[in-house]
């Protein structure tokens, strides 16, 4: 590995993760951490969540040779201007957000004369903080790099390894692309998500004990990932704008289809629909990218 | 235990389960069974589902003092026609669908002279036919009676004490009401998933492998109940088209407010929808009506 001091800025689900899985596969590797939240940088510390947690974010990464920035979107050029100065000149700038263009541009803005090469770990849970993170996130899950043209092939190539290292599967494109296919595989199904969570909640003529009552007929699937964290995901859907709503635009046509066959009654349309939806599902299960057991594996948890 | 002989019609996932359930919690209770489908009526026997399974529904339901009907919505009431001149004058006819408005019409034009209590046990998995079945779906799952105005109240006593022998919960309300609920907890959830797992599959910009690849960005989560059975589904929402037409024009309303937010850049409403509609996850948990691991308790699939 030839990143030996990594500094990881954001102490949430995705940096304390990394900094548990850089613990567990490589060991010689020095982290250092900061959070602008004081709590925050407290319970990393207690968790160990990095070798050392610093005050500012400048003594964080003041010896680093990778930098990582695990805050929202919105956040990513602030927090890169705070380094600005301190940050090693040979340092490679990297950081783990959902969409790539408009973060990509923020951190080139804020540090000029460095080398910034963009990732993103598509894995995650529902959870958000400190106490989120966990060793494995990253095994066997992809993690996208968007390197920007032209490309340091000898930083490109050690954020590759470093990725692999921790457990996770390497794949390239270009930022656009990324947003495009981010916008249809994560953030739609995120706004979606909410949404609906958000109509069920306003109700008057079903109660919201009724909602949570009888959820498991479908609606529990979504609240799940409708209670991820609601700061990432505003600047999430403001910082890949153009390609949510372009995905939305033809979620909102088909969906308004399938309206106009359900309102004439048109139950071929609705079955032919339906039936060619459950290829997909299959496909994710064989590539090992879901849980094969049926509703996900849930545990029988109402015996609880 | 008052009934002795249930019938069960259609041998799928609900038929199956119901099958095995009455065979563990009541092995007194003799059950027959009956489906249209040949193969499955085989399976049905390979695997015990029932007792005895008929070649007929009429001989299914010559003896018994419970039939139910476990057939899509839209094949209901041929299905009651079919036995309407086997079943016993005294035994109560319930089911088990989705949608209880149009299916206690089905059932009462058909068998005219019968008893009918309508039944739909809140629960099931993605999975269909006589393989999916198992005897423990009910356990801690809300099974919601809608008995019709007057009532006969012992058989309405009887057929609650069934189902919580099986080990549901039950409640009560009218079929009006219980449309409204199951269209927002279950079919608009359903249209929504059967939607967007649509849209993906026909992006031309974005490949079906990408789709697959970084499904667990979010969208994997909504194909697996887009890959429920498409014949039952067409029927829930030809059955409930009223109720589910509501659902998605309110549901169109806070999409389009959305929708709106993210192109003037309003990231304040998008912030506080986010953020409120956490507290129903939350509820869902705590009432014991999902599983409390992250990511609903998947496992590492990824290393399989």
């Amino acid at each position: 590995m030839s990143f030996q001091r990594v500094a990881i800025i954001g102490l949430g689900l995705l940096g304390g993760s990394i900094g548990l899985a850089v613990a567990q596969h490589l060991p010689e590797v020095t982290t250092t951490g900061y959070d602008r939240y004081p709590a925050t940088r407290k319970r990393a510390a207690e968790r160990g969540l990095v070798n050392r947690v610093c005050e500012t974010a400048a003594d964080a990464v003041r010896e680093a040779d990778l930098v990582i920035f695990c805050v929202p979107p919105g956040a990513m050029g602030e927090a890169a201007s705070e380094i600005a100065d301190a940050l090693p000149p040979g340092a490679l700038v990297s950081d783990v957000g959902s969409s790539k263009r408009a973060i990509t541009k923020a951190l080139n803005e804020a540090l000029p004369s460095h080398t910034v090469i963009p990732a993103h770990p598509v894995a995650g849970t529902e959870n958000s903080g400190p106490d989120a993170g966990f060793a494995t996130l990253f095994h066997n899950r992809w993690c996208i790099i968007t390197p920007p043209e032209p490309t340091n092939l000898l930083l490109l190539s050690q954020l590759v390894e470093f990725w692999e290292a921790l457990g996770a599967n390497v794949e390239m494109m270009d930022a656009e692309h990324h947003d495009l296919v981010l916008a249809v595989t994560s953030h739609l199904p995120h706004l979606i998500a909410y949404t609906i969570v958000g109509t069920a909640s306003d109700l008057e003529e079903v109660t919201r004990s009724e909602v949570i009552k009888y959820s498991a007929g479908g609606f529990r699937d979504f609240t799940r990932i409708a209670a991820s964290d609601p700061t990432m995901w505003r600047d999430v859907f403001l910082s890949n704008k153009d390609a949510v709503l372009e995905m939305l635009q033809r979620f909102t046509e088909d969906m308004t289809a399938l309206q106009r066959a359900i309102r004439v009654g048109d139950g071929q349309a609705l079955f032919d629909h339906f039936a060619r939806t459950r290829a997909i599902r299959r496909s994710i299960i064989e590539e090992g990218q879901d849980d094969a057991r049926p509703d996900f594996g849930r545990e029988d948890h109402g015996t609880t």
